[in-house]
Parts: structure tokens; sequence; C-alpha cells
């Protein structure tokens, strides 16, 4: 940590910066510019993390020198993190391929689109049964009934199976039904749902929040993995702009990014980036050849009827079709994509 | 709401958009333009905002007529809401004081603000027990025992207490020792979090996200009213913007805007829309001249001793200086701030 | 400056940066934490302004201790400077009310809106001739046929006038005319433009663009500073914001921000900043209660007829009652509006 | 155009805003919906782009239903245009690879680095000599000197050159020496220039301003185009955001949202829209697979000597290297590459 000392700051104010480091039994390391005065701090810098040195009167500015996370960090694992998700594999040259719609409707359109997207060349099955609506009159999902849906549509076609919580008094029973639990973008900082999985040995789809930076979305992996939960797949989703001409704006460069100063596996989710049909297969090759670990799609078998983000879901041939471009992409690459497994019913 | 087509529309394609509406039980109107089919929807819009019209291949752009918020709108309720916090009100000419330290240390420090802030022009105590930390290695809170301390020094010193809640399993816990709850910006869409503080008829705080446009918020405040609580008081606490010069965005128009379209009275927080110690005076005084019906002031007796968010905290005599002035500015708009009240310990 | 180099810098990649800085005359402090290596520069940081430091391998982040304005800054002059528009004040404890319509379209249409705001409070008249629209096919403006008009208003009403200026080849027609050059939003960064005026030495009213920091604003001050002309008064007019409710976003807290570094006046334009009519008193208001140093209003005798901005103009009735109220405010602030001039004309 | 009153519009506002519309040539297309009343205008939208008709009291919002521009529209021009930079096409297929220096320096820096790219893949010379700097303290170009320079080492390797226009005045000049002008993203609507340029026939690269909505940049499009010039080539390179991460925020999905409405060519620029070297290369991938047009990056034989820019500039060898994965890309896509020119001198 470096301290930036105003220009007016006194010899004593000096020394009663001095003073508080070395209460906090850190090493101070004085240099006077010709301009200003700096202190280069040596030691532990977590241990001042929690003292405001920037509210001292002398103080200009405070410069931290590490990042405030550790273990999602590339320092402290410099390899890539593989990460499972029952048989199908996310980073390390493993591109996962996660579709479905935007909730769980009913059986039949699970079964409907369950069984296209695994034919188009998805490998993992998401849906929602929770939804965390921004109108308290919209339809907030099938509850318990939607989970069991998708567990057995998932075990019908060989897929493991991805769904969003919301609430930490659902922790057990989503538990029981899912291969991974997805924390959505709305919740990216509500740390109480973040320790709770964290407890869990399940792996974690942590989607970007709309005003984070990459590290404020590494602080919050870095939640979950304090406490003990290593399994955490980051997930670009667009962040907020301010052009209408897209729903988000997708920032691609988030993904090697995070590549550069974490382990962890990120993927791109190119529908709630976008939010318009034309544009989602673009951005999921875009997303693919800037290095992502896999591609989140909603796919919907008639998008006009769907209860819930209709306008941006593909339809199962529109989605087929992506796949197998982002097929190539990923040939050309050299990497994988797992495959589906057994139907387990 | 209005469907604006494609430019390349068939009258096959026209006729099922019409077909859709109409199994809905509205009224469509059609009107072909020089360039451009437009059609009309009678009826209540409410029963096609589950419906994804944008996702039939023919329509370019669906525009609502109507804000997708009711029981939050000027026009269900044209005069502004009063809300009031054990004694004192905020909205309708009253301009609420809150003040207090981020986060409860101890009883003496409670203590030393509480005393300061009551004689120095608040009139309602603000503190943290359960801390939504962007690190999980970060000071977490006091959880029970900061309630307590918060609850006795409000009572001391006659002022009501506010502090945020950020786990729904805490509700009946808080709920015995405040007089507002507090929903923090990074869950203004924890929607699980604001129908439980909706279920209650304590008055909510409820701050902006850092990504959410004015009518998000009135979003988030129409879950909460339409649980039954119509007690909810907004605040602007900035919004996420690209000039690291201040830590957020201070948007002070959003006083008048939400004004413009909701009854629910706004507060600002300049504390946290700047971060700076420099800024806070005069971006609550804007705030104030702006309309606001109230100020939140974050402020500890020695900052750069506090826990967190010391950087952004006025001393006691800073915020006895810039609440005399505040005073003055309600004198002049013909405003007024409801007096502190007895001691009731 | 400070140089925090990579974890894994070696010996010979350190000892290569400590040679480039040493090149340039300077004098560099190593510092080796438990964590990170970090140099300080000791001499005139502006030496290595152009030097890529942050190209070389081993380097990770560059930390600038200095602003890299030098004659803007507060350091350089911490007075508050005080710029007079013929005879009317700004700065230091002067507050300039500049009101005009967006456009000049007649003689007879300035005539009445001249006539208006000099009885409704204003002091300087404001008026575009050259426009820069948006759009090739909208109305450019009246040219010098409109600078004739400005002027000959401005002195029967006892006024200075200020108008845009878009063309470098303009300077010299418009310097005849008018008492202060207005460089807009979208040429703030329009150095060629900068230099231009800086060459003249009446006033310019420099507005910020929209996705300018404050230090980009003060650097485009610098600019017209470093050819000789030291009037400048910076504009703040609203940045671009994710929020479609107001046309910009109104970043009041870029007043007490400049301040705290630059000795230059700053108003607002509440107009631009929102484009909507019923919010701007309110912004204006808050932009005098943060300290800002004017008040710039678009006003139109007939909006809906106005050739542009009529959505943003106040009638002259609207802009009376607004300017009694930044009266009332300027009284409290203990401040002053410098009052009209004789009719010259 | 839709117009959509106010819920308290009169009978006589109403009538007021149909006289309005017919007074302009227009018919207005009345329709009373249960909550609001809405007018479809029928005929042509243009006529009514200058009345301000959001200044009408009882209107509460004013829908354009076609875009703001009509020669950079795909519905004027169906096909994709390809336009040609000396013997380099862009578009309808053909990816253009544009590389180079920030700034030309000297010839011999120009003859490095051109012979270096002409062999790692790029096929237009790019190189600053007029250069719109920050700080009026750094280095402002080499002036004709460069221009000069560029021209030679272009010609001795076979690219087609291109540099950045500043300053109206320069038209003629640069005019001689160059094959395409360059807008730079500061002064995308400097409308001064793009009226300057749009009167010659050379090819223009238009840069996306940092605060410019896709469609302001196809208005800025339309500047040229409706001077006469037809041969403009858009360009990504990043927009304003709020994540210092990156040194501006590239927006992968302008690509594909500019072709959804026009049929100008589109490219990318990656290394001023992420500022760093390690992510430089995925962008300009993920650009490419979004269907980018062409790629501009910048190349610098020693970077941290570069008078500008070093921080961002590959190497040779790196371009090369990116170059071939580009040529790989264009292959799988079913694109074309022009090849370089003889060398004519």
């Amino acid at each position: 940590m470096i301290i930036i000392l105003r220009a007016d700051a006194t010899d004593e104010q000096i020394e009663h910066v001095l003073e508080r480091i070395e209460r906090l039994g850190l090493t101070a390391h004085l240099s006077r510019g010709t301009y200003r005065t700096v202190i280069g701090i040596i030691g532990d810098e977590a241990k001042i993390a929690v003292a405001p040195l920037q509210a001292i009167p002398a103080v200009a500015q405070v410069v931290p020198v590490l990042p405030p996370f550790k273990l999602a960090s590339a320092e402290a694992h410099p390899k890539p993190s593989i990460i499972e998700v029952g048989h199908v594999k996310f980073g390390g040259g493993y591109v996962g391929m996660i579709a479905g719609p935007c909730t769980v409707e009913s059986r039949e359109q699970m079964d409907a689109i369950g069984s296209a997207i695994r034919d188009g060349g998805a490998n993992i099955l998401r849906g929602g049964a929770f939804k965390p609506r921004t109108s308290p009159y919209s339809f907030q999902g099938l509850g318990e009934d939607g989970l069991k849906i998708l567990r057995d549509t998932g075990n019908k076609y060989g897929m493991p199976v991805v769904t969003e919580i919301i609430d930490p008094r659902h922790i057990d029973l989503i538990h029981e039904y899912v291969d991974m639990f997805q924390i959505g973008a709305r919740n990216m900082q509500n740390f109480v749902l973040l320790t709770e999985v964290g407890r869990t040995t399940k792996p974690i789809l942590l989607k970007r929040g709309m005003s984070a930076t990459v590290k404020d979305l590494l602080m919050s992996a870095e939640y979950i993995l304090s406490q003990g939960n290593p399994n955490v797949i980051l997930c670009e989703r667009g962040i907020k702009g301010f052009d209408p001409e897209t729903r988000n704006l997708f920032d691609v460069a988030a993904v090697p990014a995070v590549k550069a100063i974490s382990h962890l596996p990120i993927i791109v989710d190119p529908s709630h980036a976008t939010g318009r049909l034309d544009l989602i297969p673009c951005c999921a090759l875009a997303g693919v050849a800037a290095g992502s670990d896999g591609v989140h799609i909603e796919v919907h078998h008639c998008p006009e009827e769907a209860l819930s983000d209709g306008q941006q879901s593909l339809r199962p041939e529109q989605y087929a079709q992506l796949a197998g471009q982002i097929r190539d992409l990923v040939t050309l690459f050299d990497k994988k994509i797992s495959p589906v497994g057994e139907a387990s019913q």
C-alpha cells in the first residue's frame, strides 16, 4: 500500500501517519519527492484494509498494491482451474455449453426444449424455478415443482442441471435437485447468499452484476471460496451501458481481463447481455474467440409463448446452428467440449 | 401499449399479431402509416406484460404507454405521502435528518456520536449491525449486540433508529429493535427481502441501486407496497459513473424526477454518493435545494479510527455546521424539520 | 510518479526501469516491499509523461502523483479567479446569470426574449448562430446575420453576449461580435478550437464533454490557458448516463470537485443536463446550493415554435420565477449577482 | 412518429396538437385508449423533426418510428457496401487489416514498422501526423513531414495509407498524401470536419465517439454521406465505461448492431478500446468472430520508446501472430483479405 500525502502536509501530520502504520505492526518507508511526500507500507496489506487511512487530513490518496482477493487470484493459483459440473468440464481448455429456457413452465415445455438442445449441442440444462422478477405482478416460477421437472429432464437427456437460488432459506431444497447453483446478476453482492452457497461443495455459476467491475466480481467469488467451496464459474452477462440499442452492454474484454488475474473459468451469456435475438449468435462467437470457457444461451421452442424472456430466446434450430459454429471455433482454438452423458432415467 | 411493426411485415404477420392481442381479451387498433404499420392496444396493459410480443418476428418495437408500477405512481395517489418514523416525518414539506456512523462499534462510540448529532441537528439515528461488506475479510458488524446498543442510544437521545437488513431470516430479530428497516443499494433488487419487509408495517428506507434507473427504483418500491406496507422512503445515494474523481455519481435530478411520477418521499445520501468529505456538504445542500425530503449523513467522532467508511464520515462539528445550513434552506423553502423526541430511558 | 512492478519482476528488469528513469534526468527511489517492489520518481514528473513506462514488461502500474494540468490547478493559483464578461463577474463570490434561446431565429424573437430575461433577472444573453446539429438535415443557424442580431439585442438591453464557435475559420468573425466564446460539449476535446480561442483574450465558456471526467475538463481548460488566455469559465451541462429518464446526467458534484483542485469558476447548465422543463428549476437551485458560480438557462418566448431545443426551454415567466429563487439562494450564501448594464444603443 | 399524450390532456389541448400536425402538411390519426390518448402521424417524419412537439404541455412522449438517418440505413441500401481504400476492400465479405504506430516519429521508425507489418499480414498502413493530444504539453506530431514519410513508406511496401485529420484547414494538404482520412473519436461530432471530408471522394474511417450510441455514429456517417461522399468505414474503438480495469469499454455488439440497420462496413480497434497489450489479441479475434469488416491495431517496433501509446502497441512479432489467427478466422467464416499491393517506389 502506498500513501500519497497532500502538498501541504506538515511534519506533525506526517509523523501521525507513520505512528498509525507502526501501531498496526507494519513498516513505513518515507520518501520525500520534489513535490510530494509518499509513504510505502511494507508488510501484510490486509492488516490495514480496515484502517481508514484516507480519513487522516494530510492524506491525499491511498493506492493499494495488492488485489483485495486472494483465493481467486492467479498469484495464489497460477494454473487455470477446471470445474466439473457432473461430468461436464469448464476451464483449462474445456468449453461448457449451457442452454435452456428462462423459466421452467411445464413438463412438456422442458421435454421439448431438453430434447432439442441435447441434439443441438448443449451439455448442461438450465431453467428457473424461483425467479427474481422486476415486477411483483410477473410470473414468479413454479418453485419445487419446477425443480423436479428440471431434474427429470436433465436425467432423461444426460445433462447436468443448473438453476438460480434467490433465497438463503431454499438452499437445502435446491441442493437436492441440481448440479450447480446460479447466483444471478442482481444478487452478485448478496453476501448472505454467497456465504450460504460457499458452505456447499456444488459448483456455483456466479453472474457479474450490472454495475460490477471485474475486481468486484472476483471479490464476490472470494466470498464463496473463503467459505471452502472452490468450484466457482464466473459469467459475463452484460453490464449497464448508455446505449438503448441493446438491453445491456456485453463486455467481452472481461473474459481475458479475468484470466489475467484469476484462475477461475469465465463463460459468456449473450442472451442477457444483448437481449436481442439478432445479436446473440455474433456475441456468442465473439465470446468464444476471446477465450470464454463456456456459452450460456436461452432457448425456447416457442419464444412468443414463453412466460419470460421470449424476446431473447433462440429457437432450437437457431441454437443448433450457433452451436455448430461454436464447435468449429472450439476446434480451431484446440479446445474441447465435454459430451452429453447417458440418460439416467 | 403500442406495437411498431417492421417495414417488411406481411399481411399474414400483421394478422397474427392482431390475433394474439385479441386472444388476450384486448382491442387492437391498426394504423397503416406511409412507412410503418403501428398497432395501438386498448385495455389493461398489465395483461400483456408477460406476453413477449417482441418475440414475434414482424414486431420492430413495443412501446409501453403506462408506467409498470401502480401503487407507487402519482396517478394512483396524486398527493405527496408523508411517512412517519416514530414521531419524525418525511415528505409533504417535512425534511428528515438521519445521521450516525456506518457501523455500531461499541456503546461508548454510539453514545459519543448520538449525543453529538442530536445536539447538531439530527432527528433519526442510524448504525449498522449486520454489514454487507465487499470483502469477506472485513468486519461484518456486531449483530444483535449492535441492535441493542443502537436501540438504547436512540432511546437515550430521543431519536428513532434505522438499521440495514441483509438476510430475510433476521426479520423478526431486527423488527424488535428498530423503527425503520433499511434496504441497501446492493439489495435494491433482492426481491425476497423486499417481499419480507413489505409484510411488516414498519417504514422502509429503500436505497437506489448503483445501476438502477428511477423507474427500477420505483418498481422495487412497488414490491414492498404490493405486500401491504405503504411506508416507503426512497434514497438517492449515487449511481455508477465513469469518473474516478468521486466514489459514485450523485444523481440529484433523481429527486425531482421521482416526484414527477410518484407520491413517495425521496431523500439524499451524499456520504455514499460522493465518498469524499469535502464534497458531502455541497451535495447535501444541493439535494435539499432540489426538493429532497431528507438528508442521510454518516458521522463519526473519530473517522480515522472508524471500522468502516471513515474516509466519508463527517466529524460532529462538521455535521452541526452542515445541519445549520440545511435548516436555513429548509426555512427558505418553507418546509419543516420534526424536532427530536423525549429521552425514553 | 510511482511505478509498481509486477510480482515476478526480475532484478534485470528492475535495473532496466531504473536506467530509463535516470536517462531522463530524474532520481529513482527503490522500495522493496514484502510482496511488491515500488519505485518512486523524484523530479519533474512532466519529463516522463511522454515516456511510456507502462510499456515495459515488468511494470504493473504507473501512478501519477501530480495532476496533469498546471495553470488550471489550485496549487498554482490558490485564490478563486474572478472572470469578467463585459461588466459581469463570475467566480469569487459572483454568480453569473446567462439566459437566452438555443438559436437566434429572428430579430423579433431575440427582442422578445432579450427584453423578458433582462426583466426576469439575467445579466448575459446567449444565442446560437452556427449550430452543431446532430442531423445534417436540421436548421444550422443564421450565421453572421445571427451574430448581428445577438449583438444588437445585447446592446439594447445592457447584456454582454455569448455564442458558440464550431469552426476555427470563424474566429475573427465571431470575435468582432461577442463578449465570450462558447466551446460546446461536443468540441471540448477539439484541440484545434481550444488553441485558437486560447490565442484571443476574450473569456471562454468551456462546456464539459459528455464522457469527460473532471480532470479531462481541466486539461481542456489548460489548453486554452497555455496559449495565454486566462479567462476560462467551466460549465457542467450533464454527462452520459444510463437512465433514459433524463437527457443527460447532471453531475452536480462536479462543482465542488472542480473547486477542490482548480481556481477557475464553474457554472451549471440544467437545460442541457436534464432536457426536461420540469427538472430544470430544481437542478438550477441544486447547482447554486452546491456552489456554482453561475446558471445557464435556455429561454424561449414560444417553446413549441422554437427551431431547436423547444422541449427544454423555459418560458419567460418561468425563468423570472426561477431567477427570483436563485437570488434568494445567492443572498443566503452571501454571494452577489452583477447588475445588467446600460443600454448602449 | 407517435405522440403519447398525458393522462390529463384536455380536449382543447388535443385539438391544438392535431392542428400543429396538420399545419405541417401531415395527417394525424387519433386513438383514444382506456388510459391514454395516442396520435399517430402519417407522412414524412422528417418534416416534424424540427418541430418541438415535446414542448407542448399535453404531450407526454414523442416516439419516432423511423431512424433519423437515411443514406446510411439498410432500408435505403439493403446490400452491404464494399468500400475500397486503394486496392484494399472492406465490407461485403472483405476484412481489412490496418496497422501501424500511433504517431509517425521518423523515417527509420516507419520503415521498420512498415516492413514488419507488411510481412506480418497488414494491408493498410496508419500513422498520425497531426495528433489530438489531451495535454498541450505532449508531442503534437510531425505535421507535413509526417505525411511525407507515411506516404513514402506506404508506397515502398505496397500499402494504402490513412491518417487522422483534426483541422478543416488541413483538408487539401492531407488529401494530397493519403488514401483515407480518419475522423477520430473526439471529433465524431465535429460537424465542420464531417462536412469537409464529405465533400471529398476519399474513403473516411469514422471512429465512434466515447459517449456515442450506435445511432449517433450512424448520424455522423449521414453527415458525410449527405455531402456526396459514400465511402464511409465505421470503427468501434471502445466507449466510456465504469471499470478502470480497461482504458475504454470494447462494445463488440456494436458490430452486429450496426449491420442490422446499416449497409456501411464496420471495423474494430481493440488497441484504443482496451489500452492493454494483454487484451488486444483476444478482443481483435472477438471482433472478427462478431462479423467485423476489419481490424485496426497499433504496432511499434519498440513500444517503450514510442512517443505516444506505447503501452498499447503490439511488437511486430506479436502482430504477426495475431494476424495469423485472424486469417484462420477469416477463412473459417468464408471471408477474404485483400493482398498487399506492388511497391510503387
